[in-house]
């Protein structure tokens, strides 16, 4: 069984093929499996986009979706993450797509799990289909990666799509920088660059959302001020080469990573963004799935990783 | 695009447009979209009748729904409203529904969102599907309106559903009086009734729920003293004309604004009425699935009023 | 009309063909009704098994799911449940099932109702789904449950569970015992075992959770003292016979009722049971659709019981 738990699950020729098909339902093309195929989606966290998005997904590709309230199931009983998503298996679940606070919660599920699992976010760990998506978002703008130059601005520390990114986008050929306030770049892999560089050296602006709900202390700094010195102003985007364009995971904090007027600007690509993500979970929920039928075929399976 | 904010928005010729596809709808008729078709539901406030009844309707249109929780959303980390909405969009929603606690809350929407937004209810505003399904009800009784008496009771001041039912009862010719506490009825352009006089007078006798969660201060009458002085007693009923009818928009309090036993009673079309919300609201998607197609074939685009 | 309240409401005819009927789906025959048929599921506590196994059940019979959430509904502004199923019913839900926390909530509602209503679990009440998938579990080891000694054991007191499939299991031949703390087994008609004789004698052993959530004093003994006085440990599990099975109703606290190791082990049924549950659902809700159209066709109405 293959999961999807990071980007590092994925060979650089699946990323191609994933990719491909993405684009190719962009264009309208349909996929379905053979027969009835049941998905069941678990968000222990808040979510749109994402939620969404899966959902999305899963109606395009004709797969029944459980919808697993976790406010409203036996986690309130107690039950562990494992003990539901077994359940979801026994109920008839042919994969489950996950979101939890606890990084690493696939740890718990991989070893005894028959069923593909599809990371939608673990705690400030990963988030993979999103990593996807904004790689296929710059591809649609640079074709190639080869030299790129990307940074990726704000709370780098709480994302959880900063470092799988970084790490996605390397391996692609671009080159990668962080940007933001300096004290939470301790012990931090990628060169730093202010703000104001930025926005001239960058191709792609990559802003990240100010994640106040994972912050622990207080934040000495206020949002204005945060704004004017490590945010995207009215003015720095001013400076931005024609060519570049911005991006965000959202949900955006309006006049705190960026102005309020730049969200729908010319460069923005952020509902595009959001439009990928759908055709991107697409393709990897037929990868989950056809994965899943190619071991049954075969009748042996592939190492759990 | 036209939205549907509130009955101002249609026509006389489009309500009665509306109201015949609502009827061959009750008959059977089939009707579906082309293409695979989502609807984002958003539902900022607790309902059971207008939630159930449009996914209902939006089932029997073949329609996909997308059920935006809330509670589960991004909303919970700020988002705003219009970037929930333009996230949807940009999902791939072709028209979202919309109830939330904020008066005119379409107002920051209608400029930048695409696709077509239907008022599910708006803080004390307006309540359009309502005000469409009532006029169904009255009509399948009486036919026309041109001369009938209607008495809305009660809550006026609390209610989407007075001032939009009013509005468009006059405008197919009803004389409408408002009736319930003195007090709520500053600065209404409506005549005034007891409700002594409402029962013998009145062909529709449309009773509202008080809103007890509307209320910020604390009520002087109690809901004894309510039911008495301004509900519709077993007592009150019996002095109606022999054709005239009951209507509520539901929840019911029983035994304030109406006793417990009228609820189901022979001139009650209460639950009749939520039977029509089906036909109506199915009428209400055809029409702005219609309206946006017509649009995009066109080439053009209608303005957005 | 007729309901599914409690097992009492099913013949033994009746019960056999509804274990006919899930094993017929558990091996792949199809059903669906005539129609577009919609089921409304109001679930009042939370609930991961019955919840999704409905769900799952109802799409693979092809029935429009609406999902009721009680947090979003109109009970927050004091609706009562009959006024919630009676509005499901006039929106055009053709049957309801029902998870609700008071005791036989369901005589308020079958004297008005017209659709066929499935109890999901009532309180501390009844559960028959769960009784019925109980017992195509054990026809499925052991065929026949004439002779078979099954020992319910643990939180009797609490359960819907217990008395529900004590009176089932005893009308289909089996001999059934009760095991557990003492002190909750006052005006019980069941023998009492111990859980030493219970592991050498029992051909089923059924364990049963504790019910933190219902228990309203605080109880005296702590989990690991009630493991190892009551629970199913690793050492008792070595007396059981070779052919004996384990079951639990879910979710399971690990380390309590049952040793963490033990779960998963081969002659645990527990997941096997889950997956039963979706065909036993499909076949109680075959049933009631069927049973409402042969009313429908007949013109009579059956004796609403």
């Amino acid at each position: 069984m293959k999961h999807l738990r990071s980007v590092d699950d994925l060979s650089t020729w699946e990323i191609e093929q994933l990719l491909h098909d993405a684009t190719m339902f962009a264009k309208g093309e349909q996929w379905a499996p053979a027969a009835q195929t049941f998905i069941a989606n678990l968000f222990f966290e808040p979510s749109t986009r994402t939620k969404m998005s899966f959902e999305a997904a899963e109606r395009k590709l004709g797969l029944e979706v459980l919808q697993f309230e976790a406010s409203m199931s036996s986690t309130q009983k107690g039950e562990t993450l494992y003990d539901s998503v077994k359940t979801l298996e026994a109920i008839g679940a042919n994969a489950v797509v996950i979101r939890h606070q606890q990084d690493r919660y696939f740890e718990d599920l991989v070893e005894n799990i028959q069923i593909p699992i599809i990371n939608a976010g673990d705690g400030c760990g990963h988030h993979p289909t999103q990593s996807l998506l904004d790689l296929l978002t710059i591809q649609q703008e640079f074709i190639v990666l080869q030299g790129l130059t990307v940074v990726i601005a704000g709370d780098i520390r709480h994302s959880r799509v900063a470092r799988s990114n970084a790490s996605l986008l390397k391996r692609m050929g671009a080159n990668v920088y962080f940007s933001g306030p300096e004290e939470w770049f301790q012990h931090n892999d990628e060169p730093y660059m202010t703000m104001d560089e930025a926005v001239e050296k960058a191709d792609v602006l990559m802003l990240l959302r100010i994640q106040h709900e994972r912050h622990q202390e207080k934040s000495t700094v206020t949002t204005a001020a945060y704004h004017q010195r490590y945010g995207l102003t009215v003015e720095r985007e001013k400076k931005m080469k024609p060519t570049s364009i911005i991006m965000h995971p959202a949900p955006v904090n309006r006049g705190v990573e960026i102005a309020h007027e730049l969200v729908e600007c010319s460069r923005s690509r952020i509902f595009k963004q959001m439009n990928n993500g759908v055709y991107v979970r697409m393709a990897v929920l037929k990868w989950a799935l056809e994965q899943q039928k190619e071991e049954k075929v075969d009748g042996y399976s592939i190492s759990g990783r």
